[in-house]
């Protein structure tokens, strides 16, 4: 039996059979250009570089004019497919079985960008390119890396070039089991700390000679994790702070060591501020800390604030196409880790929402082409509310 | 101006001039037996092996007859000189500068191993062969290694060719500070253990899915370390532990980690049996365990008893001799860490004594000629009062 293929499960599964693991551009961004300048799209492909990262390619496409100006932004890199000998179908065959998309990437999220793709499609092709404002794609192939030479660059980049956006949809797996569980419309923030004591070496028989760093960073730890940062709030969940390694490294029993080291790393909601919380964390060391203690606490540079997306018109718009799709209003939702969304939310109200996120990361990472179909529907109508046919 | 030297010290400087680094004999054994040859001793040298460790020669040397045995113990193996270019003088040369005779081993201690050496030849000159008793010297070459091919097995190789040992004097470094300070007249008991928390890993960003080890690892370092053992009586310090490594390993802040591990070591006094002291420890961390907590206690099989020596004879003899040479009584001292003495002890009641303990595995490593000597005659007189003349 010959299927007939919709548009959307035709551009994914041809991402699919692109080889895109970071920071590889394995064809996806190529395959993305020819689709979207088939529609009309002014495609450019542009690669950032860095000292010590990989050179990155990364696409930006966009058509009409004018505001408001709608951003749809994404990646077509993928993680690696880890053990092939337990993949059902080749990683990147692109593969339907059943009524289901087998592949890496399937949800992470080169499904959510071939839904998008059609829905765009779709639109253009009903109100063609004169349909009242700009809808562009922020492609990065360096999501799933780090992130270096990707979405930040590629976004002043775009801004240099005179873009202005007015609202963004990231198409992450939004979904923790069924298309229209959630949006997400805003994320914790990122801490990560280290903290480093220091004692004095000497032998075990002798205690009276050394210093023991240990018991005074287990000091420091516990009071770290017998922290209550905060409750939560309507939209957020609690802040939570996790130890998440403590190492000394000293392989004799008879020696005590001279330097002892705990790393933590907190998500916390928009209570905080990333300045007030490192406040709060310093403060907590400092009370806790023993008398003469010698310590050091170091925080990582790659902190992220936490934000929520204030723009109800944005919000409202995408939960009821969603709810016309699904029959279910969406969760609005700030939970899990953080994405790209934290660099996007600094140019324009950013919401996320995409496929059923399962399978992301994993073996036999797949998606059903129904779903496909209906994201690509809820792009669609999302789109049709957001730039709405002038009357007259 | 050519020097006179003595005995003791001719023979220090012979030893020394012997690389015998842990395994090495290095001749080491070789120049004592040629000594102790020459004053009548019978020399056994006696070769053990084991799997996983190397081969190691050891020393037995025997003179006289009957009881009471008196047996010296010791080892000319000696830990690696570390940084050469930091050497006064050659750590295998045994040069002499302004009365100071310098080298690796010079007081731990085949300086010790020169002094009773001279003080058993000047005791058998004086009273010839038939002292009334017998005269020992049991030398290992790996007492400053895994021990396993040394002390343990020459003690059993000496039982077995049917000696019984009345009192023993091992001639490790037991002064602080200056000769005369103190005999040690046992030693702590040392138990190492290692505790494994097991739990899941995941993402930071999901904790409920997951189970972090390491807050559970610090409660139950924190119930060790908060541990009062005991408050020490008249002959040992308090026990104590030591926390001597905490080791996670996880590279990643974005991780909650699967497994976390402590370890600790205690030095033990004679309040405790080391059976006692396990079913303390299991206990204390089975009440501080939250619950539900997956842990493991493992201890380490190369666990020691603590031991006291209750032969006032052999105290008081070698204390008479101490101060008659110094003018000071010794304290009779528990402390410092572990030693052959810990193996003798199953075989006869031990003391130790021997020469100044400060530049003991150091750079520079030296000793006062005149402590060589003085420690010569301290010796000599305990084997006077040891083996007394018979009248008649």
């Amino acid at each position: 039996m010959t299927e007939v293929l919709s548009s959307a499960v035709t551009i994914a599964r041809d991402l699919l059979r692109c080889p895109s693991v970071t920071p590889a551009e394995g064809g996806a961004l190529q395959a993305l250009e020819k689709t979207l300048q088939s529609a009309g799209f002014a495609v450019s492909r542009v690669t950032f570089s860095d000292t010590g990262t990989p050179d990155i390619e990364n696409l930006f496409a966009t058509i009409g004019e004018g505001r408001p100006h709608f951003v749809f932004a994404g990646h077509t890199d993928v993680v690696p497919p880890g053990d092939l000998a337990a993949w059902r179908h080749g990683p990147f065959d692109g593969t339907i079985e059943d009524g289901v998309l087998y592949g890496r990437g399937a949800v992470d999220m080169k499904g959510g960008i071939a839904s998008f793709a059609a829905a765009a499609l779709a639109f253009l092709a009903d109100r063609g390119p004169a349909f009242g404002g700009t809808i562009s794609f922020l492609i990065t192939g360096d999501e799933e890396g780090p992130a270096v030479n990707g979405t930040v660059k590629l976004l002043d980049w775009a801004k240099a070039q005179g873009h202005r956006f007015d609202a963004c949809i990231v198409g992450e797996p939004t979904n923790p089991a069924a298309l229209g569980d959630a949006i997400k419309v805003g994320r914790r923030g990122s801490l990560s700390g280290t903290i480093t004591v220091t004692g004095t070496q000497g032998h075990v028989a002798y205690p009276h000679l050394a210093r023991n760093p240990i018991p005074g960073l287990l000091q420091l730890l516990a009071a770290l994790d017998g922290l209550t940062l905060d409750q939560g709030n309507d939209r957020f969940e609690p802040s939570n702070l996790e130890i998440v390694s403590v190492d000394v490294g000293n392989p004799a029993f008879n020696v005590i060591p001279a330097r002892a080291e705990g790393r933590f790393n907190i998500r916390y909601n928009d209570i905080w501020t990333l300045a007030g919380l490192k406040d709060r964390i310093t403060a907590t060391l400092q009370a806790a800390a023993p008398q003469g203690l010698a310590y050091t606490l170091d925080f990582k540079r790659d902190a992220s604030e936490s934000f929520l997306t204030h723009d109800e018109t944005l919000i409202r718009s995408l939960s009821d196409a969603v709810e016309a799709e699904t029959g279910r209003r969406p969760d609005l939702s700030t939970g899990g880790g953080t994405s790209d969304a934290r660099f996007i939310k600094n140019h324009c109200p950013v919401v996320e929402f995409g496929l059923v996120g399962q399978t992301m990361h994993k073996v036999n990472e797949c998606v059903a082409l129904d779903d496909l179909d209906r994201l690509a529907a809820i792009y669609l109508r999302f789109l049709q509310a957001y730039f709405p046919r002038r009357e007259g």
